[in-house]
C-alpha cells in the first residue's frame, strides 16, 4: 500500500495509469454490418480496386472524346447511338468513331469509350429525351468533353492493397460502407471491455427501495453504467456492498476476476474511502497508484491497477463520481480497446457568461448550460454544491478552468466538455 | 403525383416534411436504468425532496453554530462530543449547548444541530484525529461556522413537485441518476421509430457476393442503418429490390406497414429514381412532397409522406445518401420521438485551410478532415467526386457552405458538421 497521500493533475494521473496498462484487449471477429462504435484491431487493406470497372457519374452517352472536340450549340457533333449500357452487367458494345452508347449513372462505360457526355448537353433528332427510342438513333452533342470526363476510373475511390482504415479506429456508419463496398464483410475489432461496478456504503440502498432517514439511493451504479456504454464498454453491476472490509474484499475480488476493469463508488465517509484503498492495495501488485486527482470536484479518487486491470475508486458523491469517471474511466475504456484518438465532439468553445472564481493549482470543472448567441455559444455556470446531481442534470457540459488559472472572467473563451 | 420537379433548400424541406408529421410516436414505460438515449414522453416532477434529510457535506462535527462564534486558533471553542451520527440511519442524539456530534460526509445532521465544523478545523484533546475514541470526549474548534454551513438542506438538490425534466428530453447518464435519486425507477419514453430501409437497383448486390462487371455492393442499407441507430431508431433492412415497378411497390407497401418511416436508396439512374417517385406517389396521400433538395451532393432526393409516415427516396450514390439522411432522416427520427432539440455536439467551428469554390443558391457539404492548430481547429477539404465513399471514410465531418455564399476563402471560420 502506498504510504503517502499521492495527488496528481488529471493528465498526469492518466499517464501514470496508462503506463501500467501495456496491453489492449484481445480482438474478436464480427460482421462488419454490426460494427458501428467498435474499434479496429488491425489496419485494413482493400482487397480490390473500387470502382472495379469504369462507371459513368452522369446519365448520358459514352463517347470517344475526340468525336466531340469543337462541338458547340451552333455546331453540334453528330453521333449515332448504337446501344445502351445495361445496369448491373458488362457493356458488350464496341464503339466505332462517330458512335455513342446510352449510359446511366453508375453504369459501366464500354472499353472503347473514354468519356461521357451528360444528357443535358445533347439533343435527340428523333424524339424527346424522356421518350428514347431503341438504338440506333442519332444525337447532337452541344459541348465537347475531355478524355475521362464524367467517368469514375478503376480504383479512383480506393486502390487495391491501399490501407483503408488504421488500427485503433472507432467505426462510423461510413466506415462500414467503405468496408462493405470492397467486400470486407467481417473484421477483427477489440473486444468490448467489461467494466465491473460496485457501490459501497452503509447509507446506500437500491433505487427501488423507500429510503429511511439517513439513507440515499444508489445512483452511481447507473450513471457510470451509462458512461461505460457510451464509451463502448459493457457495464457489469455488482450491487451495493456495506462498509465491511471482508464483504467488500470478497465482492471486489469476484467481480475483478470476471471483468477487464473495476469501478468502486466508495462510501462518502473518510473511513469508507480508506477501506476502498486498503481493499485495492490488498488485491495484488501494483495496487494503489494514486490517492487523489488535483481537480474539483472529485479530489479523493483512487487510481489503482491489479494485475494489469485498472481499478478506480470514485468519490461517493454523484457529481464527483461522474466527472472523475469521464476524465479517467472513459479514456481507460478507450485505451483498453486500443482507440488511437478519443472522439472529437466532446469539446466546444464558448464565451463565459459570468466570472468564475477558482484556485490555482487545481483543475476545476464547473457544470454549465449552453445557449446560442450572436457572439457564438454562451456558457452559463450552474452553481451548486458538488454533491447535487441536479447541477449535472441542468447542465449541457463542464467548463474547464485550467490548472494554472485563478478563475476566469466573463466574456473569456472557455473550453466546454460536452456530456 | 406531383407534376413538376420541386426543389427546396434543406431547412425548408424539413419544415415542409414536418408539417405533415403532426404526431409523435406513442410512449412506452421502461426501467429508468435502461433509458440512456431515449426521449421523455412527458414532463417529470420530483415525488420528493432531495436530500430527504439534512446531510453533512464534510467529515466533521455537527454543532450549534452559535457555540463556535468567535472561535480562533488562539482561542478555540471547547465542545463535548456526545455521540456519532451513524451512516444510513437517523441520528437520535439531542444536542445541548456546548455539545457536538461526530458526523461523516453524507451522514444525517441531528435536528438540534445547525452547522458542521469540518474535522480539519478542530483538534481533539485526547487522541490523534485518526484514532478517535468513543464519545464523550472533548474537541477544540479553531474556526467559527455560520448557521447552515457544510449542511445540505432538505430539497437543496431538488424540491418536491419541481419539474426535473421536460418532455422531449433525450436522457443522458446523469438524468438517469437524477431520476433514480428521487425513486423514479421507470418512466414513459417515446417508442423508438422503426425505420424500414430498402436498396433498389439492378446493379446492386448483397455485400457478401462477388461482383461481376457492372455490379456494385449494397452499402447504403448499412450506412443508413448505422445512422438510424445513432439517432435512436431501429433499422429494419428489407433487402435489395431490382428496378421493377411491381416488385418495388410490393416491397415498399409491406415494409411501410411494419415501420414508422421508410427509406429507399434509389437506383442511380434517372429512370430508377422516377420509379421510386411513382411508387411513393401511388402508396397514398399526400405522397411525394418534394423531388429535390438544393444541396450538393444529394440534389435528387425525394421527400414524401404516406398516411403520416415519412418516406425518403435517397440518391443511390453512397455519399449523397449519407449526407441527405443526416440532414433529413436523422431530424425526422428525432421528431418522431418528440425530441425538442437535436444534440448540440454535431457542430464545431474551424478555420478553412484552403479556398472552397461553390455555387450561390445551393448549400454545399464538403467532406473535411480536422486537425488541431495554434489558431484552433483547422478544416482541410477532402476533394473527390460525390460518388466516392472514401471521401467520407477519410473525413471527420462536413464543411457547410451556406446557400448564399459563392465559395469560401482560406482562413475563414466555417461550421463543420461532425460525423
Amino acid at each position: 500500500m502506498t504510504e503517502f497521500f499521492n495527488v496528481l493533475p488529471p493528465d498526469e494521473a492518466r499517464k501514470l495509469l496508462f503506463r501500467h496498462l501495456t496491453t489492449v484487449l484481445p480482438s474478436e471477429t464480427i460482421p462488419t454490418a454490426t460494427a458501428v462504435g467498435r474499434v479496429t484491431a488491425a489496419p485494413l487493406l482493400s482487397p480490390l480496386s473500387l470502382p472495379a470497372f469504369r462507371r459513368s457519374s452522369m446519365d448520358g452517352y459514352a463517347v470517344r472524346a475526340a468525336d466531340t472536340y469543337g462541338a458547340a450549340e451552333s455546331l453540334p457533333a453528330l453521333l449515332t447511338v448504337v446501344g445502351e449500357a445495361p445496369m448491373g452487367k458488362a457493356t458488350a458494345v464496341t464503339l466505332q468513331p462517330g458512335q455513342a452508347v446510352l449510359v446511366h449513372t453508375g453504369g459501366m462505360v464500354p472499353d472503347t469509350a473514354d468519356a461521357v457526355v451528360q444528357i443535358e448537353h445533347t439533343q435527340s433528332l428523333q424524339s424527346p429525351v424522356s421518350n428514347l427510342q431503341s438504338p440506333p438513333f442519332e444525337i447532337e452533342v452541344l459541348r465537347p468533353v475531355a478524355v475521362g470526363q464524367n467517368v469514375l476510373q478503376i480504383g479512383e475511390d480506393v486502390a487495391e492493397d491501399e490501407e483503408i482504415l488504421p488500427a485503433g479506429h472507432r467505426l462510423r456508419p461510413q466506415d462500414l460502407g467503405g468496408l462493405l463496398a470492397v467486400g470486407i464483410t467481417e473484421l477483427a475489432v477489440a473486444r468490448q471491455p467489461r467494466v465491473g461496478i460496485l457501490a459501497t456504503g452503509d447509507e446506500v440502498v437500491h433505487p427501488t427501495l423507500i429510503t429511511r432517514p439517513g439513507q440515499v439511493r444508489d445512483i452511481n451504479s447507473y450513471t457510470v453504467s451509462g458512461q461505460v456504454i457510451e464509451a463502448g464498454g459493457i457495464p457489469v453491476r455488482g450491487g451495493i456492498i456495506p462498509d465491511n472490509y471482508g464483504m467488500l474484499e470478497t465482492a471486489v475480488a469476484k467481480l475483478l476476476a470476471e471483468c477487464d476493469m473495476l469501478v468502486l463508488s466508495a462510501g462518502s465517509s473518510v473511513s469508507a474511502r480508506d477501506m476502498t484503498a486498503r481493499v485495492i492495495a490488498g488485491l495484488g501488485e501494483p495496487g494503489v497508484l494514486l490517492h487523489g486527482i488535483a481537480t474539483r470536484p472529485g479530489k479523493p479518487t483512487i487510481v489503482g491497477v491489479v494485475g494489469r486491470k485498472p481499478v478506480l475508486g470514485l468519490p461517493g458523491n454523484p457529481v464527483s463520481a461522474m466527472i472523475q469517471f469521464d476524465m479517467l474511466g472513459v479514456p481507460t475504456i478507450y485505451r483498453l480497446q486500443g482507440l488511437a484518438q478519443p472522439p472529437r465532439q466532446r469539446f466546444v468553445r464558448a464565451r463565459l457568461a459570468q466570472n468564475l472564481p477558482s484556485a490555482s493549482g487545481r483543475e476545476d470543472y464547473v457544470p454549465a448550460r449552453l445557449a446560442d448567441s450572436a457572439d457564438g455559444l454562451l456558457a452559463t455556470p450552474v452553481f451548486g454544491k458538488s454533491n447535487l446531481i441536479y447541477t449535472l442534470v441542468n447542465a449541457d457540459g463542464l467548463i474547464k478552468v485550467p490548472l494554472n488559472k485563478a478563475g476566469l472572467e466573463a466574456g473569456e473563451w472557455v473550453e466546454v466538455r460536452l456530456f
